[in-house]
């Protein structure tokens, strides 16, 4: 017995929302019907323009409406000469909350998983390419995942980067801030040692 | 530093919808850019049309985008009698679910709840009055939430009922299917034995 067509449409096309059930759907269509029409509105118009609008930024793969993102197109950025090269969009806001880096970015859209038919051109290292070939960089640096498939991109790229003879850097790997040594897994712990540094106060 | 202002109204806007905090939005706007553009085009457009499109039944209130709603309309269902309160039009779908039940139903939108400033009027129970004065119904069947503003809101409409003459009654409250009776609360025990119906087999 379908009571209303569009309700069920709606709790239907709800769920592409990832984490979103069937249950989920139903209390979230019935919260914008009941408490927020508004909301709902301005909800349904900032997907339409978002999905129909956002594209790839040409230089660095991320998301963007503009055909060259904000931050390839900073000049202060661009005089860096560092390159960060993250997995994905999400990542460049994550570093960008550090506060620690004020270069430029190449965003992969995923890693290197020859199994899932992703190789190199997949995640745009032609593009990269080219971009070490027409810019100067003072320093490449690698910030994938700490996961195999992130390693193994990483080690991809710092391969590509050897006949261009730049600085090549990988994110440390080691024990997270505010972690006990006793709680860290043992492969994390071998790279905290691996990659100890010098305390010459 | 702002990347996309489009992405940003996007994770903005998602926000609306309950249990959606900051870092799901992000989670929800990159997934329908990365993998499920087609699935947010048709969502905004669900959205929009039910945003637009669903009203309340006349009848009954609940959501529907026609004047009256599929149940209202059924002459089977009018021929049966019965009329069923329930407090939210997700309560239709349970009692649906159910199978028991074949007549029409009455959405309350809520509960009396008078420090809030929801009165009878707020919940419809003019529309109710004008329906038992014009319509002839068999039974009414209260079954709104087993709380202490459901029970009250039963108390009001079967006082409402009673110059019509008309058979009212309570959903049963009890140990639910399955339950056991050591893990049950004291209030919904007593409820039971209080309810307890003949055996006579």
């Amino acid at each position: 017995m379908q009571i209303s067509p569009l309700l069920e449409n709606l709790i239907e096309s709800l769920r592409v929302l990832p984490g979103v059930g069937p249950k989920s759907a139903q209390r979230m269509a019935y919260h914008l019907l009941q408490r927020n029409r508004a909301g709902g509105i301005n909800l349904a118009k900032a997907v339409e323009e978002a999905m129909t609008h956002i594209d790839h930024c040409e230089l660095c793969r991320t998301f963007t409406e503009e055909k060259v993102c904000n931050i390839c197109k900073n000049p202060r950025r661009q005089a860096n000469g560092q390159l960060c090269v993250v997995e994905t969009p999400a990542d460049i806001q994550a570093v960008e909350q550090t506060g620690q880096f004020s270069g430029r970015y190449f965003v992969l859209m995923g890693h290197l998983s020859p199994l899932d038919g992703i190789g190199p051109r997949e995640i745009g290292l032609d593009v990269l390419q080219q971009r070490l070939e027409s810019e100067s960089f003072y320093e490449i640096i690698l910030a994938t995942n700490p996961t195999i498939e992130g390693d193994a991109t990483a080690n991809y790229i710092a391969e590509m980067c050897l006949p261009y003879n730049i600085k090549v850097t990988r994110i440390a790997h080691g024990i997270p801030v505010g972690g006990e040594l006793e709680m860290v897994d043992g492969t994390t712990l071998s790279h905290s040692f691996v990659g100890r540094r010098d305390l010459n106060l």
